[in-house]
């Protein structure tokens, strides 16, 4: 027959034992790709400026394409672009992406984003800081939010980009599918 | 009257109960915007090249505004500018501001940087990595802190820029609110 | 001689101390440097573009140096370069470096970077998002893996640069010793 004090040093080594598994547990904490704290999808359009169209273009070329291959290597695109809840161009955006991607590859198109998405709508208040590869030759590709302030208050997350339309050099549109997994 | 077993059964489940409950917090964990684990306010200095100043301009244009708009949009800015304590640009610096900005719209002034604070003093050795919008207009504005090494060792957090001085486009003062959140 | 209530109340109580504890860890948990929940090293190898060998090289400069100093201040580099688990350039990469560097001080060469380690082997499917400074004086310099997506989810940590080989202007090859702490 076991004294009470037998049982409860079981019970505090029990405790101890689980305490050492949380502390182990905060850097191998287990995150679910599948179930993002908060998700929603946006568009984002570019216009970009061909010299001519200042009403309408939300991007320019700061720096020209390099000679390295025939695929834009190094042209570097700055961008204040609408983010749109549909997919229409003339929606009301509820979100602006401010920012910059360049092209980084010398056989095929490919780029390279870093942004903010800046909101200040009735939904939201804040911004969401974003970086990644856009390997365009992919149908789906993950970037990742470093960071966020106000209502997004040191989140973080992937935003998975998908290319929906390309219509020449001009405009393209891509569905991003924003997944935050650390919401405070 | 229970008998011991069922006194432990009670402890255990308690103890597994709220063992959940961490697993669940570890991803909807409470950090409070108010009580960061650090603060210190630092102030940057921002002197831009204009062609002759080599020996006290600290940054320079690499990429020259677009026409798109009169705004600068697309100039982009290289900076190694000094982070001091006190609002002097000539007191010593704690750290320097190593990266860069452009700006980013066309109907008014707005910039995106990027960039790390150094630190080299007896205070701290190590870096924080920044980035975000800077929106101008607004009188304060978050930025986040992205991750840091050696004495800010993966460290997270927000800093808050708020523009001190603004002397044409020649030299311009910020002062930053750096808060850190996660502190290891 | 104690009541079980009393031991009760006492278990209870230190379960609920320890709650307070775990809570506040949530924010302070220790990592320790030294114990990375995983780590490898990759070579860097950057060939830079010299209007000629298109076939060879890997980067290009997207805007030239300005003329503040005599270092290459604001020289931007955009660059796909390839990553070897050994120091040979022609080794087969195990993943690409896709991003930027620009040099940011007007006395000596430093660095800034931003890049993706595009990963798409047997061994790792996925990204990981790194930026921060090159302070290439120093022997070792810490940069900060700030995102992961893929094989490295979520995931965070420290990258240490250094320098192995400088052959001039026209090839580098950097040691990149990759640190995560945040695995999933």
């Amino acid at each position: 027959m076991r004294s009470p004090v037998v049982k409860s040093c079981c019970v505090l080594f029990l405790i101890l034992f689980l305490s050492r598994h949380y502390s182990v547990s905060a850097t191998k904490k287990i995150l679910n790709p599948k179930k993002p704290c908060k998700r929603f999808i946006l568009n984002y359009h570019d216009i970009l400026f061909d010299g001519n169209d200042v009403a309408n273009a939300t991007s320019a070329a700061t720096a020209n394409a390099t000679k390295l291959g025939n695929t834009d290597f190094g042209k570097l695109v700055v961008f204040d672009d609408p983010m749109t809840k549909d997919q229409h161009l003339l929606s009301h955006p509820v979100a602006r992406a401010q920012g910059f991607y360049f092209y980084d590859m010398k056989t095929t198109y490919n780029a390279w984003f870093a942004y903010t998405l800046v909101f200040n709508s009735s939904d939201y208040k804040g911004t969401l800081n974003i970086m990644g590869a856009d390997m365009m030759r992919e149908k789906a590709r993950d970037l990742s939010i470093v960071g966020g302030t106000g209502d997004f208050f040191m989140t973080r997350g992937i935003v998975t980009f998908q290319t929906d339309t390309q219509e020449g050099t001009k405009y393209f549109r891509l569905k991003m599918d924003i997944k935050l997994y650390e919401c405070y």
